[in-house]
């Protein structure tokens, strides 16, 4: 396979190892460059000393890089700083942004949830939203892509062929997710250190989760009108892993028979045999999501779950899968590993 | 303070562990005997090391317990095996029951729950519903006290307030409930294993889990109708620790107004300053539950969030709590440790 | 009891949090201050809130502190701050310091050690080595004891009574410890975030620890000559507990017989049954310290293990015990429950 | 690649499964039967959920396997089972084999440590002992392959090379070695329960345990006299990971260019930069064993860091380097994958 050139910038967080674990085994792509400011003038094996055996370009800084012969940039960058770094890269470079910086169509809706202008809102037009099962034909011809949230993307998950489908009520849906703490990133923070999370588990961010800008986008669009889920995150004392069980007025049977029939052909959302429940440890470390419908105990009641692995399917593994499509290779390729258990 | 002299059955259990760590530290009890037929002969100390340091009575059979002397009987039995026992003991022996034989007033609900007719029936008529904050007259004069599932007090804590008050729609009550490992016991089980737990989150017994059965008969009498929740319990990965997530149709205001007045002078249900939630590690090894009212973000609907130590709280603690009352003892009494944290 | 009146400075650390846990269930104590410098302002319950159903001092900053009416200050600071608050305090009050600054002995080692001077070294002369069982006596009668580490306490618990009897090679000592992260404190570090330590196992500061400088002091003195051990220390992706397997030229006969006999009437310290080895799960919360002594299949070896909770036996604990001694209280007081498990 | 047909036997196993996953990887091998006796008629994916997007074929039991074209067999069974097995198929088929029952070439020692004769001692004297890079020729050529115990394994890649090198005093060597709980299989025992395990650290088989077996019959041969070596393993409340705490006479500066030279060429040993030493968490669910130097502050003392994930390059991972050089396939096909973090 004639190998197609990346840089990722923002190398030393989680998601950018990942990218580089993915990358690394991917047979079509080759890193030509690693950017990370803080760390800049290390080695990646030092960042991440579980890349000690391989080859890999020594991290440099953002001034360094040189975008000259290569073919797409991942930008795992914090969010707010993503805007002005990808605004300054020639048009000519394919990105696939990891933050959440371009992924609210309404500049205004971006302002209201984050707290201030947009600064690259002419960009923010071409950016296609990352959700490759629902925008693939859009994220093939793109030249920037925002990957989704990883916890929306769980949701979202469960929620939008129903809504293509008009298999719910629209006005009552309750997403209660629960997410692994890598989610969190790697900055020191005293909310994730070892000792505050193992052993223990709460909400955070009830009802206020910036993520809810990306369900009321996605949903209202799906539904076809303006749509308020209610959505209640937690911390979950382990690395990686989101699990939603999603509380919804409708039929288990129609239900059941949407998502199957959805996500028949899709090579990476499984939906699992009526009635059954999905764990997030069966898809820990793979770019696999996993669906499941049980009824409930009340008529028309129907709790459907979706489970992925934040770092992979959330965020890097779909990174990936996205640019595969925007470099013409196979949608699947370097992203059909089994997860690791246990 | 007199001693008052316990046995307690099923003592090579976690809850029977429970109560060995309590009781050793309450001023008010004395451990006569621990009876457990598995291990009969061996020292408490060799199933349990950490009590190497107590002086503490070797473990017996049950064929072998004299109940002459013995105030209150614990009995931490497997269930469906606590029914026969108890129906053993003499009337003049209290008994505080942590299984879930005497926990359904109507037999016939047992039998459809628990799939065979209820072998003393005669006792379940005399049996005082554990939950201490809403029977504390009935099991201050109870011979027999059914303490309730750990996973059922968590739901009713954030409920019963309500349902007496009416200030939530009944048709509209979902629990989503998270609970760790150390609620599914020490018998081996392939589900229950370190490398099966640890790093993953799974739901389990969707919609058909038998503390439904307590909680149809709770909020039913409470709120004076025929009530049936959805109820979606969730395994965690940690050993202690239970957090309801409870979705319901009613004003936040008038939510938190009533959760504060219902638990203003009751020394185990702190409720959180309004819109703070709990957290599983805050309770952790104590007797304490912790209630938090949130407003949604669409109005007109509240997330009440409910927290304890599934073997304190939600049931050894309880326990202890519950026999401090029908001794005559000061309800708190060894019961006021604060959580161990971290 | 007649309560004496205690301070704790250093209140929003685990070891400040751990010490506020077990006075407030200890009889003889009152806890009159609690400073916070960086959270001066807070109440307890918003730093730590499983202590939400407590009536606790405001946390305060050490300018505000009053020490009128204190008996004894519990000093749980960051090394190298304490030494010149604890120079700032009057005669009177008795400090129990839980920082190293005062457990060095010798000012040039302390120099050699933590690489400045040392700015009290009046006080270091009246400091008494926290570590119970061995200087009783002279902390009875202390203005100023000095809290061992907590990984030299594991370890001198099982040398020091080797020592005192010449039954082990004093130039053969190797102790591989490992210890839970909790030990490492509050502060955000990556080192010590869940994603970091969770699921994985290393070593850290191989050979070079500071807890050598105890070590040395320690063993030279109970010896009689200079000794230099091998230490390393590890770190366990759990939050309490501290096990130290101890590689000894010794027979293991002696030296179980010198164990048991040493620590025959220590509160504390249990020595298990021979060829039983201890687990850090079976302390945990607890004051106790657990020693095993196993043969090694080669002749004239034997392993020793030594197992303690760091937060509790290995610094607040034991604070707690030395308080006692200072305070004039059975020594036990408040220190007895059993520990947590699972 | 032409794929080579294999089979797996114990397949419900983790070993099996991780077989399984390296497998469906693996340009070179297809999966051409499933054997599990206790599960034989479900599906791999029943048994393990996140195989559920792979094709594989049905679990069976050994009766029904059809060992026609099959070109290697790997036995993941239960020691003492695995003999009669391997007894029992033609001579054309390779096999791989991953429990204990081929590991000790002197048919007395096997029966001395496993407490009973060897029932195919005759296959014995023709297995090789699995360790790649030590047996590497003799693999190549070899009908039946011993793997090594994920143990052995850790603490011979820190010695072998010392011994071939007279690099150390070959009577002191302790071994302190810590493992994840997988190794301890997916039969359900109390000892590795979640709330067992989980926060908490304790050694076994203290000076006793049967790799200790493999340890006396490696080292002996390598250092070319009989070798007894100290060896303490103990169980990490983690997954996956193998760390050995090697404490050697000898000097660190020829240590590490001992260790350089020997690994230099190897695709799978990496010896860390001298001073710095492993994490199991850098290796997780990969194929690289991390090697670390470090010098004792002791003169002519060293301490050797060996880490290796005990389900891949400990067990199957090694199963699959083996089976690569048995089939003619590159050495390394299948196994390159970077380590999943965090």
């Amino acid at each position: 396979m004639d190998k197609k050139r990346i840089a990722i910038i923002g190398a030393s967080g989680y998601t950018g190892a990942e990218l580089v674990r993915l990358a690394t085994s991917h047979p079509g792509l080759e890193i030509a460059s690693l950017v990370a400011d803080r760390n800049a003038g290390l080695e990646m094996r030092e960042v991440f000393p579980g890349f000690r055996h391989l080859e890999l370009p020594r991290l440099i800084d953002l001034e360094a890089l040189d975008l000259a012969g290569i073919d797409l940039v991942f930008c795992a960058l914090p969010h707010a700083t993503s805007q002005t770094v990808v605004k300054s890269f020639p048009e000519s470079v394919k990105v696939v942004d990891l933050s959440a910086d371009f992924r609210l169509r309404d500049p205004a809706e971006y302002e209201r949830w984050y707290g201030k202008p947009h600064a690259a809102p002419e960009l923010q037009e071409q950016a296609v939203y990352g959700l490759t099962e629902f925008y693939r034909d859009e994220i093939r011809g793109a030249r920037l892509v925002a990957c989704t949230g990883c916890n929306s993307a769980t949701g979202l998950y469960a929620l939008l062929p129903l809504a293509e489908s008009n298999a719910v009520d629209p006005e009552e849906i309750i997403i209660d997710l629960k997410t692994g703490v890598s989610g969190a990133g790697r900055s020191p923070k005293e909310g994730t250190l070892h000792s505050e999370v193992s052993e223990g588990f709460h909400a955070y961010s009830v009802a206020v989760h910036r993520h809810l800008a990306e369900f009321d986008q996605e949903l209202s669009r799906a539904f076809g009108m303006q749509i308020r889920v209610t959505f209640v995150p937690h911390l979950l004392p382990q690395n990686r892993g989101i699990l939603a069980t999603v509380y919804l007025r409708g039929e288990a049977g129609l239900i059941y028979e949407v998502m199957q029939s959805r996500y028949a052909h899709e090579p990476f959302v499984v939906v699992l045999p009526k009635g059954e429940h999905p764990s997030t440890r069966h898809v820990r470390g793979s770019n696999y999501a996993h669906i499941g419908v049980v009824p409930d105990r009340r008529e028309g009641k129907t709790i459907v779950f979706s489970t992925l692995d934040n770092l992979a399917k959330g965020s890097s593994g779909q990174a990936i899968q996205n640019a595969n499509l925007m470099l013409g290779l196979p949608e699947t390729t370097g992203l059909e590993s089994a997860p690791l258990f246990p």
